[in-house]
């Protein structure tokens, strides 16, 4: 089994079978010609698998994916739209989602219950109906599997995004090529009122609903469960995974193809998840930072949240600054009972605190590796084997700038 | 019992009994003539009581404050300096702060273990031992009993803050006059590593430590606890309460000389907490956060931290927004099980959410109350009866380019 991995690919449209498109409806009332609903169809049947927002407080369409999912629900498809995240909504907002899907059905003849609903953008406002049922029957006149369908698709569910989000990751063996591409869309909690991570990917191998959800979950635990941007969790987030078989491979045929699907779903994941991270708003730094040593993972990610979440460290990483003293700080307040003498740190390969001893002496490599757009921090806390890693980015003034009113 | 508080007091030397100073011993090595050393003296013998940081990572300083404290330790005050916070520095952290009580009570012909010693400012780097000692011997020497000496002490504690913090609460009874007066330092963490809040309150009422203990716990749990500038907890958080008995009156002959005094306590506790927040680094807004309707205090209290840590509704807060969605969408990630549709949301008294629905019609009274430097968000669950108070502030671009390096 080999594995290519192309990003920035038209996404979806990569997938044999599936078709998309993104239309300009207006739901953000600006009169602009911007792209803000779109159809993501397989016109084969699909099993489906989602993983959504923990917040108590989410959004109409996460209500109704969760109550769709089901081992034995075939799906064809998705709408999305950007612009009215349709959430803290009431029961209008619950009709308003039933009818995207219902609206979606009807125009590209699809049975019940058979298409997913995604929203992202200002909360708290009723959809503007008219114009999405019209954005709607537009978009699926429009579906194609054209590479411009996946683009116009990755486009459409833009927010505060500065660009689109995708990758395509082909599996070949033995002459037969099978694809698992995905498409994202998050960039913090924006938007006006808030935004969201949305991903939605497909593959063309015939995979069974438990696997499928279960290589989901799986992929979304290692990659958009372990990124942070501003450490605000949205209402709306979503990941839907459609597999329509139409490779005429199952999944269960092949140890080895099963194998390659759950790299290729944890790639297609890992690089959505750093392209949101990377495209954090206003950040000037993209930080992977690895806690090792801990006595369990939970220890280890609660060390590593405080650290990814401080004000003060990401402050520093903005100035370039190599405090340790803050990175150390944070790690004592996740309280984990973790002992200050037997710290190792590093910024990069380059030790910092060798049992909480500072190597003053590389002061200037510390400045250099930190002033990278991309680098690593790596804290032993020497307390056991476990480890846990999070991808997070800076806290820059032009963050709480774009943030700071609608 | 009539209680008078005076804010922006001397302080400690209004305590009878009670001497201090603060003197200029460069500790930051800068050459500037600024305060950075202070002495708190009782001749009379106090009981002691005190609550620090539950940082994993403490400094050496906090480590020698709770080694002193026991039932039958008498004390006689306490030596401050800033600059450097003498934390993450080892053995040789341990000794200077040995050294620096051991000089203290060497220069005022005090008993061994009677003085304590705390420490704020930059981390990671040991004391300048000789300048400090120099300095302790000056400030000995300068210890007063006038309100000079409480003003200095005031000022010799600061690092980032604006301003000094003080508080003098008098009770009164029967023709008989009781004080409880205290200092505070903190506006984040900071300067420039990080920063600390210290507190120390003195009163002349006559307390056994048991009860000195009990009733500072529970003012601090009220006060100190429940306030947050950025969400980071710092290595040196000290809160100390000494009581001299100068006033021949003991707390134990009289049930309403205790009230007053739990009271007292709570006043000064308070008043420096906000005065802590309001003085915030680069702050424009201070918040006043109720949680209401919750099942127990510990949901209210995670549902208060998740809102008053928000990124986003820090910002939104420096932006003069009412998004009341941000605030909605933080409490949600409390993830306490709340329910949407049993949300009251007020911005002062000005409804903004009834049982989740948003009352649009308020949104200029909204926008007028978020404007105000300071103003109180009460957030209704409606799924009990315990509350939660938090007192917070937003977040500024100037916070952000303040802290961004060293």
């Amino acid at each position: 089994m080999k594995l290519t991995i192309k990003e920035q690919s038209p996404g979806i449209t990569d997938v044999p079978g599936f078709s998309a498109s993104g239309v300009s409806s207006d739901i953000r009332g600006t009169g602009a010609d911007r792209l803000d609903l779109g159809i993501i169809l397989s016109e084969a049947v699909c099993t489906g698998a989602g993983v959504f927002t923990q917040n108590d407080v989410s959004a109409a369409p996460v209500h109704f994916c969760k109550s769709l999912l089901s081992p034995t629900q075939a799906f064809h498809g998705i709408v999305v739209n950007s612009g009215n995240a349709n959430a803290c909504t009431g029961e209008q907002g619950k009709q308003d989602c039933a009818a995207m899907a219902d609206c979606t059905r009807e125009a590209l003849s699809l049975p019940a219950k058979s298409v997913f609903v995604a929203s992202t953008g200002r909360i708290g406002r009723s959809l503007p109906m008219p114009k999405i049922e019209k954005g709607i029957r537009e978009a699926a006149k429009r579906v194609t599997r054209d590479s411009a369908g996946g683009h116009d698709f990755a486009k459409a569910i833009l927010t505060s995004d500065t660009r689109p989000k995708t990758v395509t990751v082909r599996i070949e063996s033995e002459g037969k090529r099978y694809t698992v591409a995905g498409v994202a869309k998050g960039a913090g909690m924006i938007e006006p009122n808030m935004a969201t991570m949305l991903a939605f990917i497909a593959t063309d191998i015939k995979v069974p609903q438990a696997t499928l959800q279960a290589t989901l979950t799986r992929a979304v635990h290692g990659s958009f469960n372990r990124i942070s941007v501003d450490g605000d969790m949205s209402t709306n987030d979503t990941v839907l995974l459609l597999a329509n078989g139409s490779s005429g491979d199952s999944i269960h045929d092949d140890a080895n193809l099963l194998d390659a699907f759950h790299k290729a779903v944890g790639e297609v994941c890992s690089r959505l998840a750093r392209m949101i991270v990377a495209d954090g708003e206003r950040i000037s730094h993209v930080v992977d930072l690895h806690i090792k040593g801990a006595k369990n993972e939970e220890d280890a990610e609660k060390v590593a949240r405080a650290i990814g979440n401080s004000l003060l460290v990401k402050t520093s990483w903005f100035g370039n600054d190599p405090n340790w003293g803050r990175i150390v700080d944070a790690a004592g307040y996740a309280r984990i009972g973790l002992d200050y003498d037997q710290l190792n740190l590093h910024y990069g390969d380059i030790p910092v605190l060798v049992k909480g001893t500072p190597v003053e002496e590389n002061l200037p490599q510390w400045k250099a590796e930190v002033s990278n757009r991309e680098f690593s921090i790596t804290l032993d806390l020497g307390m056991g084997k476990k480890d846990y890693h999070l991808l997070t980015a800076d806290l820059t003034e032009g963050y709480v700038n774009f943030n700071k009113s609608e």
